[in-house]
Order: C-alpha cells, then structure tokens, then sequence
C-alpha cells in the first residue's frame, strides 16, 4: 500500500544531505568539542559553524544561539530561566491561552511558586491581539510569551506589533518559533524578540536538535547546570551529530524556503478546497489566510478525530488531531477550546502538516478517502442522527 | 602519527553494533511514537525495548527509566525535581563535596530558593564515609545525592552503606552513576537507591544518551514539562536514534563487563605502576584499589596539567585534566581540594581513562612519553629549582 505521511509536525524524515554531514562524527570525530587534545578540534569546529548557520537562518549572531536536545526544552529554558532570573524585578508573566503546553506547563510550575501568570485569550481564528496583549501589561512583568505559529491549527501571530506593545515595559519577550523556523521568513531582528525557540526536526534536521536565541545582554538562569557547555548555559557534553545536522538542515532550510512555500501553500490551498465542498459538517480552524504554508486544521463533527485517524491509516494515510505531543491523551485540546470550538466538535480535530516530499496525488488520494471515512463513521456514530436532524 | 586515545571519559566512540542498530531510525522509521498511525509503530516498539535493556543493565523495571539527553540533564532532574517536589516536607539537602558540577550546582541553585545544602566532606582518597553522611542528616533532609564514582579521581563510594544510614531518614536517595554504569555491576536494588543517573556515551552509547532511573513510586517535579512522553516527566519528542543506541550499548555493556574489567584493570594497575615508579614528585590522587577500572589520576608536582596535555597531544596522546566539563577552565578541580591536594599541586592533575581498544602498547608509549615530558616543562617551570632544592 502507498504511504502518505501527512504529519511533519510530529516528526520528519531527517535529510539526506544533513545525515551524511552528521555521519564522520558518530564514529571517527567522536571527541569532546571541550578536549584540550587534538580530538577535540573536529567537533569543535563543527559545532562553531552549525551554530553560525542555525544564526543565520533567524538573523542572529551565533553567540546568541544555544544549542538544546528539543524545542521543549528550549521553551522550559526560556520560561523558566527569564522568571527566576528576574524574580525581584516582579512575578508577572504573560501567556496566550494558545501556547504549547512547554510554555504553559513550566508557566504552571512557576504560579505554585509565587510567580502570577495571566493567559491571553484570541479570537476565533487563534490571533493574539496586541491590544489585548497590552491590557494584560502590569508593571511587574517581567516576561511575554507568545507563540509564532500554533502548531494545532496554523494561525501564524502578529509577533512585530506585539513586541512593539511589549517593548514599551521592561518584560522580556519571548516567542516559541518551532512551528515556523526553516519554514517561514524568521529574523529576530524584524520580530524583535528576546528569545527565541526552535526544533531542528521540524525543518527535517534530526531529532535531538534544537536551539534557543537569547539576545545579546539578556540573562536567564539555566535549566541544565553544571558546565561550561553554551557558555555555561547549557551543561551536558554537546550532542555534535545533532547539532551538525542541524546546522545542514537550516543552511538548505533557508536556500530551499521560498520554493518550498510557493509549492506548499499551494497543496494546502487544493486540501482546504476539497475537505470544506466535499465533507458536510466541517470546518476550517485556524487562520484562513494567515497560517503556515504547510498547515491544514478541520474539526468534522458527529465523529472522533482519534476513529478517523485509525481509518486514514487504513488507507496509508499519516495525519493527527490536537497537539501532536498530547495525541495519546484525546482530550479537547485547549488550543479548539481556546477559539470557541465546543468540546464535541474539537473531538473530530484533524491535522494535516505537508511536507516537501508531498504532491497533488498525495493531497487528492486524501482529499478522496476522507468522505468515505467519515460516512462511514458517522453511520457508526450515536451522534449522527441529531446531524442528520439538524441539517 | 599513532593516535592513542585515552580520554574515554570525555567522549568514547560510539560503538559500530549501536550505530548500525540507530540507522533505520533517521530516514525510514523516522516516525513520532505517540503517533497513532503506523509510522510511530517501529519507533515505538524501539524505544521501549531500549527502555527495558537499560532497566536490564542496573536491575530495575522499564517504568522506572526516564530518558533524556545527557548525563547532566538527568543530575538536574533528580536534584532540582526532587526538591521541589519535597519542599513541604522539607527543606535540606546532603551532597558531597567531589559531586560533579551537575550536581552542585543545581543544589547551589536550590540554595538561592531557600534550601539549604550540607556538602559532606571526603577521606584523603576522596571516600564518602556513610558516618560522616549520618552526621549531616536532619529531620527536614529530603534528599541525599552522593555519586557512585568520582569521575576525576576514580573512586567509588560505599553507596549501598551510605543507603543503609539514609533509610532510616525519609530522605530520598540519589546516586550519580555516570562513571560506574556500562563499567562496573550497578544494581538499584543492591545499591538501594531511589534515583540514579547514567549516560549512554560513557559505555560507547551516542551522544545525546542518558536517562535517570526514578524507583517506582518516588515523586518528582519534571524539568522539561509539557509533553505526555516519559509518563509525563521529561517532555520533547523522544530522540529515537540515541535511545535505540544506548539500548544495545546498554546490553552490549553488561555482556561484556567481566571481560572488560579484567582487561582494563590490567592495564590500569600497568600504568599506575609505571608512573609512580618513573616520574618523580607525582601522587596517585583517589583510592589506590577502590577505584574504577578504567581510571589512572595523578597529581605531578611543579607542572601545569594544560602543558602535559598539549605536550602529550603532540606525540599523539589524548588525555584530561581535572573534571572533563571543565577542562576548558583550567582551576583547581574542587575535587582535588576536597582530597587535600594543595592548589599549587592541583595544577599538575592528569587524568587517563582507559577505553576497550587501549593495548598494553598504549599504555607503554604513554609511560615512555611522559618522564621527557615533565623534563622539558619543569627545565622552564619558575617553580622547578625549588623542586630539586626540595629533593
């Protein structure tokens, strides 16, 4: 049976290019970039120009790049690194309600130790208004965090005007950019961020890559302790095959964006299209217009996500629902709950992320199955009389 | 020029059976495992053997291993989650004074918060006595972390007596592993520990490698929250290559430890013995037989550490100086002071860990190597003359 990998955002396939460059350092350039010794010149310098490269793909300077195992811990850095290095500047944190759940759990962690989090609410596409940014402002905040695309239903949020709103107080601004670096134009500089986080596997980089910016002149207490690793940042002996892939995979991520936007967004148009004329009860979440180029979000009534999952994969066909790292644990995603969708309609979430590797074929075969799978559903269903009811 | 690498405890090569075991992972099977489509399957079942050839190799239950990407990172989450899980309860923390940094600092961290942090003293070999640990103990300690070995002067500690005096605390017990497991039996329930940490790449598992052992029932706050994968304790995709490496290192670890010992002691006692007996003004720093059997640690005297190093590297020899996170930062090893080692005497500190492929040849080159060595530094050492004054 053909396979179609619809789920990017869960994981990706690590590169070609990025996994040959990370090949010599398993086995023969194997030292500590810290060794005194020659051993240590190899990964050294490999690490030194990834960190440069993963730089330029979000107009940084690579002494602001501080290399992680994941995004999630990149976003636990710099949500609790910023809190408890300014704990008596004020307790105040501020949050949108659409967060990953690595900016909203260690935000959790830090209110049972005294710090006061207000979560920002969006509107019905998932947009964090600057306004309302503004209003949630105390003078004791002492950090911001909004996303740059949410990862469950693409909306991609207006980062610049909310800096611009944040500037005006002392608070630190940071954005979980996992969702858009190597995907989407990122400079920091036109952001106008502090910090900054992101995952290497989103842009086919390997697993147990990623990578938080700290502006220059910004101080956080580390999450890992206990050496000179990232300028004492970051313990731990750095992981130089990942962070050598990384850096191949952003270099191409960047040579390869605007191609890979034009062709993307135009699946992702062709799949929207289709799922909305031809599934009845269905609806688009997430931004109409701005989401990500490779982000396709549906919520389909009378029917579980998690049943159409299993069917699509019947069929071949890779895709999630909610927030992929939770899709063990179906429950209503905050993210549906948060612009509006009821609890039962955020029951039947899909979420389709493309690929590079993607074609039409690929969207049409799905765009094909997905009726079928959902009548068939459906006639299962308790619920689906009250639809035919209704409709 | 012959290389011979006798740094293993700053990096190792990862071995070819672990290697070949990751490849399928980075291109093919490159799935999430919390997915629910088939592509998380093989990742999935993958993980959860490594999982189980871990828990094979210390003698504890697959639930009770937590993975994450280094040795630090599993320090961090034993001791920062254990305090602040425990903090009700109450407020004090034991440590000894040769921990790694990973570990102190994270306690000094604690300290910023309110804990306080007793740093128990060590005998001239650098031996935790379970007395001295007994004296520290209070009614509000919560945690007692001594590590296993000492990564810079090779001695091990009398864990499973340490534990006998912690259980009649309700103090949680934690052990820092990284130097003894793969090399020397680690068995949690002999030991009796209720926290232990490991890294993958110091028994020739990659990069990026570790997990901390958490018995069942032990509670502990994550560090990297906001994911349900490791039971919900250390969130971010699960880097699937490195925890399917340190699996078959793991088991390749225990098949292979008896032969390993024996061949390493050897050569280990060769090297000791040539060194002591050819080099003047030298000690052997740590416990002369309670020492792991890849460990040779010196102390000579009227020499900087950093000379030797870059001397011996240019006739091929890779060895360290004080602790290997550190070398970088040439100080007095807060390990050495711990022992009694003056400063001055500190700066001369050479440490060689063995690795599987060392031969008797190596070792003899490097025995022949260093007497010219420490000749040529002291004859323009300011201090010699007071050396041979001395003699």
């Amino acid at each position: 049976m053909r396979k179609i990998y619809l789920d990017h955002a869960a994981a990706s396939p690590l590169r070609a290019e990025a996994f040959r460059a990370m090949l010599p350092f398993f086995e023969e350039h194997f030292g500590n970039p810290l060794s005194v010794h020659s051993f240590g010149d190899a990964p050294r310098t490999a690490v030194e120009e990834a960190r440069e490269k993963v730089a330029q793909l979000i107009g940084a300077t690579a002494k602001e790049i501080y290399f992680t195992a994941s995004g999630s811990e990149a976003n636990n850095m710099a949500i609790k690194g910023v809190a408890l290095m300014n704990r008596k500047k004020g307790n105040h944190i501020v949050v949108s309600a659409i967060e990953h759940q690595s900016v909203l759990n260690p935000a959790a962690t830090l209110e049972k130790m005294g710090f006061t989090v207000t979560h920002v609410p969006v509107d019905r596409y998932g947009v964090v208004s600057p306004q309302t940014v503004a209003q949630a402002l105390r003078d004791d905040t002492i950090l911001v965090s909004v996303m740059h695309a949410n990862n469950e239903i693409g909306t991609i949020e207006p980062i610049e005007e909310i800096a611009r709103v944040v500037r005006q107080t002392e608070a630190v601004f940071h954005t979980d950019a996992i969702a858009t670096v190597g995907k989407i134009p990122v400079d920091v500089k036109t952001l106008d961020v502090d910090l900054l986080s992101l995952s290497g596997n989103q842009f086919y980089g390997p697993l147990g890559s990623g990578a938080l910016f700290v502006r220059r002149g910004v101080r956080i207490t580390p999450l890992i302790e206990g050496g000179v690793q990232e300028s004492g940042r970051r313990a731990g002996t750095e992981n130089v095959p990942a962070i050598v892939g990384l850096g191949v995979a952003a270099e191409l991520a960047q040579k390869e964006m605007a191609e890979n936007i034009e062709k993307l967004s135009s699946l992702r148009d062709h799949l929207i299209r289709r799922l909305t004329h031809e599934l009845d009860h269905v609806i688009l979440t997430g931004h109409p217009t701005q989401r990500l180029p490779h982000h396709v979000s549906i919520c389909v009534e009378f029917i579980e996500g998690e049943a159409m999952l299993l069917m699509l994969n019947m069929h071949g066909i890779a895709a999630s629902s909610g927030s992929t790292c939770t899709s063990k644990a179906l429950k209503a995603s905050h993210v549906l709950t948060a612009i509006g969708v009821d609890v039962a309609l955020a029951q039947g979430s899909l979420v389709f992320t493309l690929g590079r590797d993607n074609t039409v074929e690929d969207i049409d075969d799905v765009a094909n199955a997905l009726p079928a799978i959902v009548r068939r559903l459906r006639a299962m269903s308790p619920l689906y009389p009250a639809a035919t009811a209704q409709a």
